[in-house]
């Protein structure tokens, strides 16, 4: 398999310290990652965390070296002009410059996967960059239409039909169609990506017991449930809509492959209990495998050691899984 | 101290099962129970189940028997004219009747706390009663103005600012009395029935990540921060309003006693997902000390011989702990 990239992410953010932690602990398990970003702001971040490993220049094409840390270099940062926590136009630039470079190298097949660290909406502005966030770039990079966040860990994974909305814009933002769409990409991606050959989706209800009839309001029975049995007419096993306070329940001890959320917190509250370390973000629908660590680029801890790299270590390991997964296809 | 007592619930739904299998399992390591209910329909049950334990009449002041289930035989009605999961007027009537005699008894101080088997509201309208359903019941017949549901486990506390309405009406019920109700509520209830000395609330913000300062909604600002900062001013250590989907993993893992949520959903679904076989309903607020199981009437399975006590053990347990720490006071 051809090497899974390491996005650096905001350079006076957490990115490079995590990606220093994360080769710590891997030892010599794992190698067959490279990192794309600055080779002398991690050797420069490698000294000032006292972390003793070495970074070596790499190319597409070239052997991953098993003694030191692949960086494909792609900015010329200077590492006494950088202040951490501060990003500027010359930051953002080179930040964004990494995940442009690595959409280039995924296309081309050189890489095989994406996994980045994490950028600030502020950075990318400040360097000319109009995107809402990293995975909108990505998609537009990409010209997919059609994709999601997905958080995944191993005993939960869930979809957002509704991500960053106050409550009261959830009910008018729900449609059919988007409902649908959500489904159907997490259906696939169930496949693809996690080589679950028949996937189970459970569908939340948006109210308390599901609306209990209408009762408590009436999206599950004129928009929820049309959107599900559209799709179970074509074969797709999809359930719903259910209580959600016993949907997740039942996921985690292995009803459903994924749950289908109508807003941010009915999934990020069970998702974050179950998986706080552990979880996964995957973007899905890309024609290219990117996972992102679930937090972000933490200035307030910039430079000061207390980073980890769980989550890191997470999202690579994922990168693999579904790399390997969409490589061999579905197992029948 | 005195019994702790169950009342029977609806009789043709699995309240009197897993009174049965509650006492089965207890053998005769905790007999400080008695069931106010109706002596023949538990022995008729006993006999259908197949569970051998005998039944005998109590009434207040007598000795609680080691080697039979203490009845204090409060209906009259007719084993063979009962249809399981078919309540009619008679067993609505009997079924208020075992709740209207509990609440006297423990005013009286004859027993120390009423653990509650499931009722339903439409049993209860068709014998006359108008309540929206058994808390309500309860805190009428003990005159409490302020009450409300805290669901309780061993990792995890909630109570909920709103409970059955639409998410939709979620936002519109707020304001800033009715959610610094509930943390006063949930901080005496905190101090007198679990003996915690100084209570820590964590308050749930509504929107994703507590609404951002403002861009993903603003009841944060106007309303759920000003509830929190009076009481603040009172002393209560009260913190929040905090993003929905860090602050029930934060809660388990000690930092807060209790989650005050602002609706059904942002609670109960972690609260479930932690406890769902060991979640207790416990009613804060009222002069007496009630619990109750997590769940249903169970019509669908009534008769059945499936229905689990589990439940129905958590709550006695809680009942005797809260009762025991309302009469020992709060631990200096």
């Amino acid at each position: 398999m051809k090497p899974i990239a390491i996005t650096m992410g905001c350079p006076v953010g957490i990115g490079p310290e995590i990606i220093l932690k994360y080769y710590l602990v891997q030892g010599n398990r794992h190698k067959n990652t490279v990192v794309i970003g600055d080779l002398e702001i991690l050797q420069a971040q490698a000294r000032h965390f006292n972390i003793d490993i070495p970074c070596s220049r790499w190319k597409p094409g070239d052997t991953v070296p098993q003694n030191s840390i692949a960086v494909y270099h792609k900015s010329a940062l200077k590492p006494s002009e950088l202040v951490w926590g501060a990003p500027d136009k010359t930051t953002g630039k080179a930040m964004a410059g990494y995940i442009e470079t690595a959409v280039t190298l995924a296309r081309k097949g050189d890489i095989s996967a994406i996994v980045t660290c994490p950028i600030t909406k502020t950075a990318l502005q400040k360097a000319g960059y109009r995107y809402p966030g990293h995975t909108e770039m990505l998609a537009d990079l990409c010209s997919a239409e059609k994709f999601t966040m997905m958080m995944a860990g191993p005993r939960l994974r869930i979809t957002l039909v509704t991500i960053h909305c106050a409550l009261t814009k959830v009910s008018p933002a729900l449609t059919i169609e988007r409902i649908k769409e959500r489904i159907e990409l997490t259906y696939t991606s169930l496949q693809q990506d996690f080589a679950i050959h028949t996937p189970r989706i459970g569908v939340a209800g948006l109210n308390p017991h599901a609306g209990e009839s209408g009762i408590f309001g009436r999206e599950e029975i004129e928009i929820i449930e049309p959107a599900i049995s559209t799709l179970q007419k074509q074969g797709i096993s999809v359930h719903g809509p259910m209580p959600p306070d016993t949907i997740f329940y039942k996921a985690a001890q292995g009803a459903y492959d994924a749950v289908v959320c109508m807003y941010h917190d009915q999934g990020l509250i069970p998702f974050k209990l179950l998986h706080f370390a552990d979880g996964v973000n995957v973007t899905i629908g890309l024609p290219i495998v990117r996972t992102s660590v679930d937090h972000g680029t933490a200035y307030d801890i910039a430079g000061k050691g207390m980073a980890e790299s769980t989550s890191l270590e997470a999202a690579v390991a994922m990168a693999c899984d579904i790399a390997g997964n969409r490589t061999q296809g579905i197992q029948q």
